[in-house]
């Protein structure tokens, strides 16, 4: 009972941002990069990509700030700028604020220029790419967001580890419809899926991971720590992996080798919490109205999106739903009840409240 | 043994390109626009992409111009233009002059201003995405091409042809090391491919094809007509097919509603070969010296590749083989030995040469 409770347990939005960011001051974060990395870590978990909301909180940036991996007063400088393009080091600090920085400019001149490009180097795990590709949204830009990782996946016919789950976003605003927001990874899962099945002792679908020998495997054991994740299409060229593949060393010569970050070998890290200063990002806006009329793209877009979201569903399934929708879906239920997480989320924050001497969420929520 | 033969007959790459420009001529295409189609139809076969050289000049062009489908005379025009962005409208001319106008006017813009991107609205069919992504490489710039197509694939949980095979090509120049090109359908595979196991009755692959009522299934004969293909990534959400999906509705908004080319219903036809006019292309070039300096970046890049070229393969495997590597060894093959073609798409060609009153292909070669 207690767990199936903990499980359900929730937090109002507000409140886990204010818990972020009192967490970060407490290491050393200044107020307004604090914002920035709550408000992604928020918006995560807010639409339902829970692996990339609070519970990575500390793991992820208190720990590696506390154990000197990360510079939490690090402040991103410009390396290289045109009309229509920026280069930014982040010199090691927070992925999000530089990311954010990155985004907006790349949006400030793409309205003045109809299309602009930014890197961003030495930074660090930013959260989701999607948050950075909907910032566009707004300014009826089309908008794209790219970070390239630490390896979990092999290249396809390979055996080792070479790229990451390195993933794309593309947000595209409509008019009366919502917006189209496509955010993946181009290998076929997470590595948090292994973990889960390994726990779970259940085997993994065909298409997710390969041994040590880069054979298919279907035994969680045999695809971490030693295997590794198979591209988006799978094992191999039959069903595309190749291309799926393709898709992430595009993200890693576009994050790693043209923003002047880490790339490759440097990427093949097999501790991740010993992890600082290797990331590259990359961001690019489009405005609309410099190939046609917004208002005429929106209707069509509407028209477009409405007759997939209403077209035949397969048997025995509900519904179509495009790019975004059930993430969108995910942050209406979780703004009105609250956002979830898991009991093991909940002791990690609990542990670490107390340890940084904040205020635990979970008191908060009782208040 | 006579059809091993002509299985394996192969012509001068040169002769080739003349014969598509001979039959072009006679049904009215002028000398520069069939000399475009003639270098995207034969950089195909060239590359192995068979089923995008010759084996289309038929029906895909010659027919559709003699049908009055395709307007073998028209000029594209300019819709809007800004410093960045130019839109096209190609007037329901064959689709391989406009994309190839438009790539270079983007690549121009790019060199003076960073970025450009450019939309054809109004086109037909352009051959290989790869081709136009490529242009880029001797402007050391970064290469985006993309087309939206007829639909054969059902969106994710869905079971009717909502969208195309919708390609996207990008092409990066290293430095030592051959390029990165990357040219995929985003459907896990093509029709051509589901047409070749009906006729082997071979069942299909898991992931490849869904039936009338979006089920999956590995009968070709369920697959095609009335089925449908699956996205990169396969059935459902499991395997990331709805990845595959977002990437294939992501090239109809760009190629289509952006374009202000046809989109959904409009683009909903049984008969390809009645098609006309309808087709849209999105182009994009991004300069490499405006985010780092260009010998940096290919010392890198060749670095990058090379580690991929020489990782460990998977056990039965030879080797690790990146975007356009295998095309680009069918190039060199090809050129020296010349372009093989199947037997069919010979008789299609003679057929087609006697009809034209020019001289078969097949006869140069014992000349």
């Amino acid at each position: 009972m207690t767990v199936d409770l903990a499980a359900r347990t929730r937090t109002p939005a507000e409140d886990e941002q204010r818990f972020i960011r009192e967490a970060l001051a407490v290491v050393g974060v200044g107020a307004d990069d604090a914002r920035d990395v709550a408000d992604v870590l928020l918006a995560a978990d807010l639409r339902g990509i829970e692996s990339h909301g609070l519970a990575r909180l500390r793991h992820f940036y208190v720990d590696r700030i506390r154990r000197g991996a990360i510079d939490p007063k690090a402040r991103a400088t410009i390396v290289r700028e045109t009309a229509t393009t920026l280069a930014f080091d982040a010199h090691n600090g927070l992925g999000h604020p530089p990311a954010k920085h990155a985004m907006a400019q790349t949006i400030a001149k793409a309205r003045a220029q109809g299309c602009a490009f930014a890197t961003v180097r030495n930074s660090n795990h930013f959260g989701i790419a999607g948050y950075y590709a909907m910032m566009a949204l707004e300014h009826d830009l089309i908008g794209i967001a790219s970070t390239d990782s630490i390896h979990y996946g092999a290249p396809t016919f390979g055996s080792s580890k070479r790229f990451g789950t390195n993933p794309f976003a593309f947000a595209i605003p409509a008019g009366e419809e919502p917006p189209f927001v496509l955010d993946f990874a181009t290998t076929a899962v997470t590595f948090g899926k292994i973990e889960v099945y390994a726990r779970m002792k259940k085997p993994l679908l065909p298409g997710w991971a390969v041994d040590a020998n880069g054979a298919p495997t279907d035994d969680p054991a045999q695809a971490a720590p030693g295997g590794a994740l198979l591209p988006l299409g799978g094992f191999g060229t039959a069903t595309g992996g190749h291309k799926g593949f393709g898709l992430g060393l595009l993200c890693e010569i576009l994050c790693g080798v043209l923003a002047g970050a880490a790339f490759g070998p440097e990427l093949s890290i097999s501790d991740a919490t010993a992890h600082g200063g290797h990331v590259g990002h990359f961001f690019g806006a489009l405005r609309i109205d410099a190939l046609r009329d917004v208002a005429a793209f929106k209707a069509d877009l509407d028209r477009e999106l409405r007759a997939f979201r209403s077209s035949a569903p397969a048997s025995g399934q509900e519904r179509v739903r495009v790019a975004g929708d059930p993430e969108r879906e995910q942050e209406i239920v979780n703004r009105r009840d609250g956002v979830p997480h898991l009991p093991k989320v909940w002791e990690v924050v609990d542990e670490l409240a107390a340890e940084l001497g904040i205020e635990p969420l979970r008191r908060r929520l009782s208040s």
